[in-house]
């Protein structure tokens, strides 16, 4: 025999059982966008290297995928790149197509993306984003709108999180506040770690990255900031009283807080100055949403970027937006053991197969169940019982439909009921009750 | 403004209303499908050029897309490349996992498949494949089957299609009855264009591909073949009763056309000898599938092959399977104007805004809206009415509510119809009722 066939590292095959997870995953998702009357994009796997590079750092330009056609010389440089998130393409999309496109422009978008990176456990060359943006709309409705989401994605899923909410106006605020406003993501990267190695490790890392004694000092009210969300946003407003940025910042998180609280977020909803994630391209709100009973980091994230299409020549388009993580949410299920046990999707029941006439009548009854939506199947070939049961269990078909010479002259089939082992004669409009 | 960004030619941004009828069409083909039980697989965008080359042949070889890692030399020869089509990954899926693979494996995908052609009209160098196959089973159920699932997807998209059968098998037996056997193909390519050129031309090509004028000869009976497609197969039966291999590919097409009659089917099938595709893997039947109604040549096509998977070292696993043709099926749709007017996919309401209280007002209403299903969105700032309204038709959502003291007072809201014009005060009740 040859060589086994194997895929690229970092890349994987789906097998059926896995593609009925992922499948409840990505409609439950679909499902709630559709209801917040997001709009599905799609956008090509090769984008042009010229809307790829320079767009995620000199670290992101390294794990781009480059693309040659069999045809071109190896010394030319490729002109694709396979897309490395589905951020860049939107903004692409946007600029392209800014004739067609009405703003407030609420956009959802489900695709894989493909990484460089060195592959590792949880860490992929190929997964999939789910996107959801509002662009053209500086309305905090859109944060409010994502907030929701997110509640009933999760509430759906029966998976509890917590969503961490912090603005970038308030953490550039504060960097003014104690005079060290150049190095705001020095002090945002350093008391990130807070709850890792805590208050006194973080203020020598700040003075290492060069913040003075003096600023250090000036923090600590903040680091020590504590009590609900609406007392930090009290005492946040006192501390930022001088700084308009900062008290922008302050005022769009309360009417956050508000509008949450008008359409009834139940959602845990935390204030979090150490969320500091995208501060390269975040200009308001930054989200983040962590599972409470899986220790797996961020399942859920984006926030607010004022210039998003800035990048190619159309400025002034302000967005909010949040990526969903399916292969952590994928992870996240499995280890709460969350998935729902019956799918609408797989095989309810086979016929077994024992001979011509068997198969005959079979088919007739098949057809009439498909004709009500069941999803059914016929075993094609008249081999052992033996055979066709593991062939049922295997693929997690519930019921069997034993047909013999008694059955068909009943006008019945003998119904095996795989979990029991029960056997029962129907007829076929109990069958559709049954199944239905 | 910087220059305007574009896309890889050969490829496609799709926009909302682009893939509300993708979708359509992609669910259509997904739910027939799982009705007749198949299950899902997804395989990786790229596979190993070792995977990939040699599996299409010279010409395919060059259209295949390599893929290097940025970090990579140009000079190092890429050891990857974006999948061709979905068969070959399917079978190295096989190979690769057939530990678990429980045969008879009854799978479908739906991947986009990637081409280095010279992009035309109609032809794209990234498109989508829905393919659906039965491997590891030689039962002509699977013939049966795949008919039934062209039968059922065009009759839900609304398209009058006539199935085209042939099978390999009889055309080597007319190329060794008329004493040609090694001019399988040449004998096919001609008489494929029976239909363009007439009799004469093709007997004249037959002859310059080097068939003798007796062969040609004791080809006419055969080409002249008419009638229904018992009458033609009465006749192949005399004609091949001294070729076992010709009588066996009588016997299965019998075969076939019984089980269609057995399970009812009433889709258009035409035994067609002229039909020739696929001869370098097909060995048993060959479908394609045409639109009546439209000129667009094949929309969907398959056939059996007895060695899917010899190609990776794993011989004796027969297969049958067909593939769907997204993009011409979405041609189609469009020509023959048959998409449906009204997609639950799509948004079925807007609250309209002009200001803080209406907006709560409209939060309550949303969220007792979409509690049961029904998408609907507000519009986020409190602009002219006019430019919400135009939001609202460029987007074709159907109905706008709009909410004033009066309505609020009344807890009603202002519903405006968008396609008549017709404005009604409702209640919520009424509302949940128009909508659902």
């Amino acid at each position: 025999m040859a060589q086994k066939p194997s895929i690229p590292k970092g890349t994987r095959d789906f097998s059926p059982e896995e593609m009925v997870r992922r499948n409840y995953i990505f409609n439950t998702i679909r499902e709630v966008f559709r209801l917040y009357g997001f709009r599905q994009i799609e956008t090509p796997a090769m984008e042009t290297m010229q809307t790829l590079m320079g767009k995620y750092g000199e670290e992101g330009d390294k794990l781009l995928f480059r693309i040659q056609n069999s045809g071109e010389k190896a010394s030319e440089a490729p002109e694709k790149g396979l897309r490395y998130d589905l951020t860049v393409p939107f903004a692409r999309y946007v600029v392209q197509h800014r004739e067609e496109v009405v703003f407030p422009f609420r956009r959802y978008q489900i695709q894989p993306v493909w990484r460089a990176d060195r592959p590792q456990k949880g860490r992929y060359r190929e997964f999939y984003q789910c996107d959801v943006d509002i662009v053209g709309s500086d309305s905090l409705m859109g944060e409010l709108e994502l907030i929701q989401i997110v509640e009933q994605v999760y509430r759906r899923l029966g998976i509890r999180v917590c969503l961490h909410l912090n603005n970038r106006k308030v953490l550039a605020g504060i960097a003014r506040l104690i005079g060290a406003e150049d190095r705001l993501v020095d002090i945002t990267v350093a008391i990130d770690k807070l709850d890792k190695i805590g208050i006194d490790k973080v203020n020598e890392e700040l003075q290492e990255r060069g913040l003075s004694a003096q600023a250090v000092d000036r923090l600590q009210p903040i680091l020590h900031l504590d009590g609900s969300n609406q007392d930090k946003l009290t005492r946040l407003r006192t501390l930022l009283a001088d700084d308009e940025i900062g008290l922008q910042g302050v005022n769009e998180l309360q009417e956050v807080f508000d509008l949450m609280q008008t359409a009834g977020v139940t959602l845990p909803v935390e204030l979090d100055l150490c969320l500091a994630r995208g501060l390269n391209y975040y200009t308001g709100a930054i989200f983040e949403v962590k599972a409470l009973d899986v220790a797996i980091g961020s399942i859920t994230g984006g926030g607010r970027y004022d210039n998003l299409t800035g990048i190619f020549g159309l400025s002034g388009v302000s967005g909010v937006g949040i990526s969903f993580g399916a292969d952590r949410i994928y992870d996240v299920l499995c280890q709460l053991n969350a998935y729902p046990e019956q799918n609408a999707e797989q095989t309810r029941l086979i016929f077994a197969c024992f001979g011509e006439a068997e198969k005959r009548y079979a088919l007739a009854w098949a057809a009439a169940l498909r004709n009500e939506g069941i999803a059914v199947e016929i075993y094609p070939e008249a081999v052992k019982m033996k055979k066709q049961m593991a062939y049922a269990d295997a693929n997690h078909i519930p019921f069997v439909a034993i047909v013999g010479e008694n059955e068909m002259n009943a006008e019945q089939v003998m119904l095996k009921n795989m979990l029991t082992g029960e056997q029962t004669p129907v007829t076929l409009a109990t069958l559709k009750q049954m199944l239905s």
